[in-house]
């Protein structure tokens, strides 16, 4: 049988006896071999986990490995579940080490001391040594995978050191020249190795102070310094300036999106997670009712609380109302302005603050054109409503309408702005100045606005 | 002079004429070899645009190249508007291809046909072709300095021919095999080539059938599969299945980046740019408000005219609303809690979808599991404003207002679910169902429910 295996559409598709006992051991080997682990990752996730955990059992476990940090969390934690530990302790022998720790945690921590038992005692320190690191910082996402060189080597003698080590390295593209007590003295990548003399000192040619990350800073940050210096990977030392570790390019993109995510669910007023139980990890998708209620429900309650001030601001103004309904007429168009523009203004504002685009000092000059945009588009907005005013309750109404809408509308895009500059003060993620909070704190600015306008204006102009 | 060169915090900062000649050509050229030029681009920013012009003109065309595609793209536009023709020619040769691209088509046309006309034409037909593709694409994203290797090659004469052509290559850890038309037959890696026996054939090593993408493919699908292949660069090709660019990884966090961006601004019911004048390109700080205000009035009209019927229910309900005005105390408190669920469910659906966690066939399974979690969180939010509702306006507005909340929130969690599938079935994009805009729908809604249930109840069991 020469020719490559040819499969329909996914290869463990067919349920029936006869085609999945033709997938023999060795078929399944060269499927591995002729497919990309990330489209096997997708094909497994299409099948029934029992089944899919079999098909797992019986491939090598370095196949395993590769596919197995492909999966979704969730499927990797169900398919991990399903292994017997000898089987899942030589896949995880295999696995990236910042891949397995991640695996291992998200176990019951007794199956992950069984597993951790099972590997080698090389392999159990690092596991032990990565999991001691805090979620979201450089230590809890980087590999310790990676390639050293010494400073007085020559070019030759480095590019054979990495050859013989690649088989083990994230990377073996940047290498990092340490010292005797793993300080980084430099960086040389094996783009510069191949182009140099091969006579050449590497500390000759090595780039000196690399931009380095520190174990204990946040992801986030690690990933804009990556994504703003271009590198394919960037070295982790710790408090001893030691060498520990690196984060890989790959990571940076799942970083860049997690926290993007994260910020769009905060954005929506739903709660950020922490831990194992973080929806962020586990998708929307796969995510039980009772995980998203706890997400949910929080912060409804909270604004359920904010909008009975709302309510108490029309309870004073009854008096107004009642001599004139007409206004509450208006009322969800002018309290739904001002969140509308709010949002807007919170929206622009959270993601400038997280892209690195708008600095806290900025604050001030950004108010000052704030209030030219708000007033401009608060002027448009009032004239337009205040032809639907003159028809539904005459010029009184009219001319509170469209004051009362300038007003709410400033109020409101000041707020969106400030806001999440507060809440940066305060060290809290700006994004938690969220759409629905600007809205329902601009909603009680609205109410207070219109119908303070309203009394006003009628109680001075008006003959109702 | 042995020692590198110091400088405080930037070492252009100093603006006293005396400091500023300090900083002769040579002490420029060490900064620049010093210095990433990151770093550097970070530090004109700070300065003044004809200084920093000035600096720029007395670099290297080389460190200029570099400094520059680490600027803004408003600063870096403004720096070009400041060189002459001859000066910046020779910089935009020295730049990537894919960068210089972007930088040509941000000046006005005649600048960039006379510096066209300055570049040698092998660069100018590149230009001309890269510019030719639409924005967004994987053909304007792409740069043509890739490196490419025939099968018949040994890894030996493989390796030569990278280290020969490195210097002008934007990448040389992938390498792609091509026949005589350019049809790509695989891939091999620096990695692999270092590793395999220096006289076998690439076509023996290469892996063949790499992921590829074609010139039109979108932006952020090419990023997305990068990102789930983990690749350093994809190929692009063709219609004629030629290879005729690379992606890099370091494009594919700018995109992820600007993707993310741009859904917030559209949850934020923000007007998606295109064209030069993009707010996602040009960034809130340097944005015009003339800018601003175009991104953020449509929106806001629109809304108002959808906020016009909340308005009109009420208005028909005018009756119910005058004989116990007290319902009206409610009426933000409900309509709020229906737009913050439906734009908590909306958030979590456009990012879901947009992340590829959630696809158009899961809508019915994630409605069923969507009812369930609604009816509970309206239920907790219906008890909590019940007593709200006795204190104010004794057990008649409590059951009302209770059962308001229960069906407001279910209402609005499933608009919020439902509107961004819409969306994609109508070939928009779905982060256009925005907080605001599902706001005001959920808004109308609201109070339709809530007049709706207050009139049948008054009128069936009350006795006020």
């Amino acid at each position: 049988m020469n020719e490559p295996l040819k499969f329909p559409t996914s290869p463990f598709a067919p349920e029936t006896g006869e085609q999945a006992e033709y997938l023999d051991d060795q078929a399944l080997r060269q499927l591995c071999e002729a497919e990309h682990p990330a489209d096997l990752a997708a094909q497994f996730a299409e099948l029934d986990l029992d089944r899919a955990a079999d098909i797992f059992s019986r491939l090598t476990p370095d196949c395993c490995a590769d596919v197995l940090v492909h999966m979704d969390y969730d499927d990797q934690r169900e398919i991990a579940a399903r292994l017997s530990d000898g089987v899942l302790a030589k896949v995880i022998a295999k696995m990236s080490s910042d891949d397995r720790v991640d695996l291992i945690q998200s176990m019951p921590d007794e199956r992950g001391e069984t597993l951790l038992h099972l590997l080698a005692k090389k392999e159990r320190e690092d596991i032990l040594r990565l999991s001691s690191y805090e979620e979201d910082t450089a230590g809890a996402i980087m590999t310790s995978e990676y390639a050293t060189l010494s400073p007085d080597l020559t070019v030759r003698q480095a590019i054979d050191k990495l050859r013989l080590e690649a088989p083990d390295k994230e990377t073996i593209y940047y290498a990092y020249v340490i010292d005797e007590h793993r300080r980084i003295l430099g960086l040389v990548s094996l783009r510069k190795l191949i182009m140099a003399r091969p006579g050449a000192k590497v500390e000759d040619i090595m780039r000196r102070d690399p931009v380095c990350a520190n174990v204990h800073d946040d992801q986030e940050e690690v990933a804009r310094q990556m994504a703003k210096y271009d590198v394919l990977a960037m070295p982790v030392t710790n408090g001893n300036d030691a060498l520990v570790g690196i984060i890989t390019f790959d990571d940076v993109h799942d970083v860049i999106e997690e926290e993007a995510t994260e910020d769009f669910h905060r954005m929506g007023s739903i709660s950020p997670g922490t831990g194992t139980e973080d929806l962020v990890d586990i998708g929307l998708k796969d995510a039980s009712p009772w995980l998203l209620i706890q997400k949910r429900l929080p912060w409804l309650l909270a604004l359920v609380f904010m909008n009975i001030f709302s309510g108490a601001g029309i309870a004073y103004y009854e008096d107004t109302i009642q001599a004139t309904v007409a206004l509450v007429f208006f009322l969800p168009l002018l309290i739904g302005s001002g969140g509308n523009a709010g949002a807007q203004s919170a929206t622009l504002m959270v993601r400038a603050l997280a892209i690195g685009d708008v600095m806290m000092k900025d604050w001030f000059r950004l108010v000052g054109k704030e209030v030219g945009i708000a007033l401009f588009i608060g002027a448009c907005m009032g004239v337009a409503v205040s032809f639907i005013g003159i028809f539904r309750g005459g010029v009184d109404v009219a001319v509170i309408v469209a004051l009362a809408m300038v007003c709410v509308v400033l109020f409101g895009s000041l707020l969106g702005l400030s806001l999440p500059f507060l809440l940066t003060r305060l060290n809290l993620d700006p994004a938690t100045a969220s759409a629905p909070l600007v809205t329902s704190i601009a909603d009680i600015g609205g109410v207070v606005i219109y119908f303070g306008i309203a009394t006003w204006y009628l109680g001075s102009y008006a003959a109702i």
